[in-house]
């Protein structure tokens, strides 16, 4: 290595999102182009993000490398990682095209290095966080004109609902039509400050077992599902406008209806898969009927559960609400890790006493930790480089 | 009570019949019409069966009555039953018109005693079998002309279900067109004599709680589930078509994969309304996954499971691989309660290396009693009555 080359580097963090209307089925799997559009709200990175330093330099050789959690991926064999890399470096060339005096980064070796703030093992979908935080942080260091839009068809290609991390606040995924896949990208629906009321807390199940990896299983669905042509056609398109006016509304009854209604189409559409599977196990149920019983006792809809593939509940309410659904949790589980930070503290406890005995024992028994966050914004770069100057891998 | 008077007695029994494609769903509700046909295996009545004595007389007064099970039931303010009496006796009232010299029985009271020889606890629809019976024991009773597929229209008219009680073997019930519902009846797709190696293993699940009625599942169904219209309306018919053609053929995979395919497809659209409708829990979940690993196991399917409105799981297979499926959860629940019979002591206990702990312990834990049994025929006249020569009811 020689200690007089330029060390390049650019640092982000981007954000986690959780679907309210589920991607579920690709129509082209090279391309990730989904059999559906979907829309999805951005989480607080004070809860939870992904950060990533990308870096180049005349003075790195060999291939591109990544750094994952403190351990070495392989990122060579991984099509959906090269894809994205060959994309950025080509809008890198046509700058360095357009203008000669711009130093060749497009030429460089990538050295990448990448961190979550929550543990792996939560069992939270890190890949759309991790290729927003990848996609952002090479474009900052290729200083690329391209809007978070654009740049959402690149993330599109790494995981698919990473397009939706390019952007903070309520998020909506086109699945678009063309072949190329060149409209199915991301876009901001409401902003955060459209509605930064909406609060989420995550109950993180003891997973025994990892389910069904959900590029797999999204195949197996479109391959045999009988049930799901209506929802990829009629189901979801509906939904999409009806969830949409909700947002500009402000309107959480209908929010919640059809976010909570779309989960389960997604799971029903799961189960009637050949071989079925399977993400929702009685943890699950029991939230379910916690959020049910909340919502009965407010005789109206305060609270709504979403459930990606996985057996963790999301659970989506307003923040003047915050005593009647996430503090009877609180109150279920008060030595649950994850009530700390600004998000979990501000929730008063609350009396379960309508919750039944069942549905209490089982959260205590199966929730292993809670995750309190909100509706926040897009990626943001920052200083803090996971590379230090002589362009070796800092631990974060 | 003039002791005088002839007391008219005549008694029958009934087999339960569990589907395979399943009926949820009513077009219309006054007439129990499905928005799809089913198709059911009658089940041996030596391990599941209802008996019912139909009587009347002119020493009887007051209102027709049942006693079920040692208790009064309310059958005046019963609709459903109350159909099935006035269609039986408008039947009879035309024999009696045709020919003079025939006792007037349609002007008596009916007094009507029935038992199961299943305990309710079980979760088994008893109300198949006990409407089936009912008609049966009444029809005889009148000495109709009617055939079991007549009859069935009536039966319908208590229970949808308890149609396909009427015959033995496997059953299909059409659903009709007519708004009437005079073309709503079960047929004999193919008689017990046909393929009689067909064996049932029904694994109870201690069940906490009743789930929703079915009759108030069916209409959450079909007025909210937006995947159901294309499972009435397109899957279900070519299913049926599909079913028979393996039961002519005696084609037991073919049959196993679309058992379990409407299984699942059945819970979806349930999991698809609104509220959501769960019958399946862990342990269901548990018995699917090791009908899965006996037909990995084997490298086809030689096991099929199906669930009904609620946790219990019922097992098909053929005769010859009695020890690859039964024998293995013989294995796993030697000291529960049902192996006993013609049915069960048959079945070879095996071991069940592949199955996971977790499945072994969920099934261990969840599963509160087996019952074995077979393929059956249908309704039987016996000799033993529940009501005795005087006219009162005798405990089974």
């Amino acid at each position: 290595m020689s200690g007089s080359s330029t060390i390049y580097r650019s640092s982000t963090t981007a954000p986690v999102n959780i679907a309210v209307i589920k991607y579920w089925g690709k129509r082209d799997t090279a391309l990730n182009l989904p059999t559906n559009s979907s829309l999805s709200v951005t989480l607080s990175q004070k809860s939870l993000r992904t950060h990533t330093t990308a870096s180049c330099s005349e003075s790195y050789s060999g291939p591109d490398s990544l750094i994952l959690n403190g351990d070495k991926e392989d990122i060579q064999s991984s099509k959906r990682t090269q894809a994205c890399l060959k994309h950025l470096r080509s809008l890198r060339q046509q700058l360095e095209a357009k203008d000669t005096s711009l130093p060749k980064l497009s030429k460089l070796t990538l050295r990448l290095v990448s961190a979550n703030n929550f543990p792996t093992a939560a069992g939270l979908a890190s890949s759309a966080a991790g290729f927003a935080a990848l996609v952002r942080a090479i474009a900052d260091l290729y200083e690329l004109p391209q809007s978070p839009q654009e740049l959402s068809l690149i993330a599109r290609q790494g995981s698919g609902s990473a397009c939706r991390s390019l952007m903070g606040g309520y998020v909506a995924w086109r699945a678009g039509t063309k072949e190329d896949g060149s409209d199915s990208l991301a876009e901001e629906v409401a902003s955060v400050s459209h509605w930064p009321q909406m609060r989420a807390l995550i109950l993180v199940v003891s997973a025994e077992k990892k389910g069904v990896p959900s590029t797999a299983g999204m195949q197996t669905t479109v391959e045999t599902s009988t049930l799901s042509p209506a929802r990829f056609k009629d189901i979801v398109p509906k939904r999409m406008q009806d969830i949409e006016k909700a947002i500009q509304e402000r309107d959480f009854e209908t929010f919640a209806r059809i976010t909570m209604q779309d989960s389960n189409s997604f799971h029903a559409i799961c189960l009637d898969s050949w071989p079925p599977i399977h993400y929702l196990n009685d943890v699950s149920r029991a939230a379910m009927n916690a959020v049910e019983t909340a919502n009965r006792k407010a005789g109206k809809l305060i609270a709504a559960y979403t459930f990606d593939a996985g057996p963790n509940a999301v659970i989506y309410y307003l923040e003047e609400n915050a005593h009647k659904v996430a503090g009877v949790i609180k109150n279920i589980l008060p030595w649950t890790s994850g009530w700390e930070g600004e998000f979990g503290e501000a929730i008063p406890p609350n009396e379960f006493g309508s919750l039944e005995q069942k549905t209490l024992m089982t959260l205590k028994a199966g929730v292993s930790r809670v995750i309190c966050t909100a509706v926040g914004g897009g990626p943001e770069k920052v200083e803090n480089h996971l590379i230090d100057e002589q362009g070796n891998a800092i631990r974060d």
